[in-house]
């Protein structure tokens, strides 16, 4: 029966490319929503993505490519999101069918901003999916890699584990390893809030901050990680499993990622919405930070957050990033 | 009292000339051991260190240099070692003075192979020095950063909390931020360690496995210190605090760090002893790996140790990297 269970994804960028891409190992009808026509074209004759990790090439007998949400959903029983959560309400407006049934797993980070809920919980509330069918797909994985083929772990959370196995099976071969976790709140977190790490550690490049630093960073980041999420959701959890500070790394290190380098732009001095237009697209560390730092604004017992602190005020309140750090470096140990 | 305590330093590397450096900024008298008297020469016409961090500076009239053991002991109340574990007892064999009444901090990073001791047992077992009086400084700092006056933070360790403090006074800058702990055993071992770590790094990306796994090795290398250190030196203590997890991280991400190259000359097919050759200098985690390997066989509660194992047995039996690291993989999540 599970055997029979049909895949979608939905989103058309470079993460749900690498997860076509990572499904396509195990299944042979895979069903895809992009919204761009022209990239469907583009798929169907070539084979692959134009715009994200075009080295990837598909056997397009096996691809059901719509631009119709309604048709991916009506031929998907499990769906993996891979679209930023700023746009998933934008791409979900179109949907006249119930998700109620389906298993909804998000490969999303950040923060619906309609709702101002992680996307798990908005899926729970918006669509009435229920917790039990809802999962996370999380990292450290850059697509890039995926594409290349080089070994990657994925963490695949549901509080239903069982689910989390179902869909970890169709995602596993000879270069990706999964692993299963119930923590479905804590690595939705961890993936947003390592966003706004990537950023501190971009702007501490670029106002000239070195590798000594960095590593000082990092480190408190993953205990102020800890610290919010603690606050947030309290479980027990080993904050040093790859999905949350793997997460970190992979992303507060990569010289590739976009929230690093809008961080770095902002460090060497760029307005935000220089930086916003220089860069042409969206940095999710960016949403992120508003996210965090309002959530944790609204929470009674609150956590201690210095890094994602800086990192709001120098975006929202227009402060110097320069001075920020120098305060924040105070407060680090 | 506190303020007339003189300080030395013993080696002439580049960690060695850093903390000369940082001392510099507070002191107006520092005694330097220097094997070799042509350094010394270079030094006093020049200022700098023709070997090291040379575009460090130094008023040579606040240096009393020598390449004499004794005179600079004779001349320090607290002594920070700098030089490679191996090497200790080797620049220690021309010491006739005691060094039971002195402050001795250690910057070094391994086990004595004379004692298989770590540094701080093995000065307190051959030198008779008082557990109050001896000290860990660790980073996490590569040299060349305090070179250029990159903000940096460290940690002084001491049973006795005070000297840590005593000595951190000493050190503290503009660019130098200190931390106290009273986790000598923890910090020392998390020192030796990393070394190991990054060796493991430079393998698997002279494999040519990528960022995403190297986050994944990362997380599981903190997690194992953590094991590996509770074992030894079971305490309350936080592994994410920059004197473990930064200082592994600040080494398993440079690409410049000595151990890191060996391993990736190891995972790209050199044997042990060409990567040697080669490199023309010691990579301490070589040294690091047997002895945390012959440590924890010597134990009756084991801590499961996969990548220390990895390492150890493509170093030290001769088995090839590419399969070890297969298997390694399968043991990592």
């Amino acid at each position: 029966m599970q055997n029979a269970l049909r895949f979608g994804v939905v989103g058309g960028g470079s993460w749900g490319t690498a997860i076509v891409k990572m499904l396509s190992e195990n299944m042979d009808r895979i069903a895809w929503y992009i919204r761009n026509d022209s990239i469907i074209r583009h798929l169907q004759r070539e084979g692959n993505n134009p715009h994200y990790i075009s080295s990837a090439q598909f056997d397009v007998s096996m691809l059901h490519l719509s631009s119709s949400i309604d048709e991916i959903v009506e031929a998907s029983d499990v769906l993996i999101l891979a679209i930023p959560s700023a746009f998933l309400e934008k791409e979900f407006a179109n949907l006249t069918l119930s998700l109620r049934d389906k298993i909804v797993f998000s490969a999303i980070k950040g923060i619906v901003p309609e709702t101002g809920l992680i996307v798990g919980e908005h899926l729970h509330e918006a669509y009435h999916i229920p917790f039990e069918n809802i999962g996370v797909l999380t990292g450290p994985c850059h697509a890039e890699e995926v594409a290349l083929e080089r070994l990657s772990y994925l963490t695949l959370a549901c509080s239903d584990t069982s689910k989390a196995e179902l869909v970890a099976k169709k995602l596993r071969s000879h270069y990706i390893r999964t692993k299963i976790s119930d923590d479905i709140i804590g690595t939705e977190y961890a993936a947003m809030l390592k966003n706004i790490y990537a950023i501190a550690a971009g702007i501490a490049h670029g106002l000239g901050y070195g590798d000594n630093f960095q590593s000082v960073l990092m480190s408190n980041s993953i205990r102020e990680m800890k610290r919010f999420i603690g606050c947030v959701h309290k479980m027990k959890r080993n904050i040093n499993n790859s999905a949350y500070l793997g997460d970190l790394l992979v992303t507060g290190y990569s010289i590739f990622s976009r929230n690093r380098m809008f961080g770095n732009m902002i460090g060497k001095g760029y307005t935000v919405k220089s930086a916003m237009m220089e860069m042409n697209m969206i940095a999710e560390g960016y949403y992120a930070a508003k996210s965090a730092h309002d959530l944790m604004a609204k929470l009674k017992k609150k956590a201690k957050t210095p890094i994602i602190d800086a990192v709001y005020n120098i975006l929202y309140k227009e402060k110097e990033a320069k001075k920020i750090f120098k305060q924040l470096t105070e407060k680090l140990d």
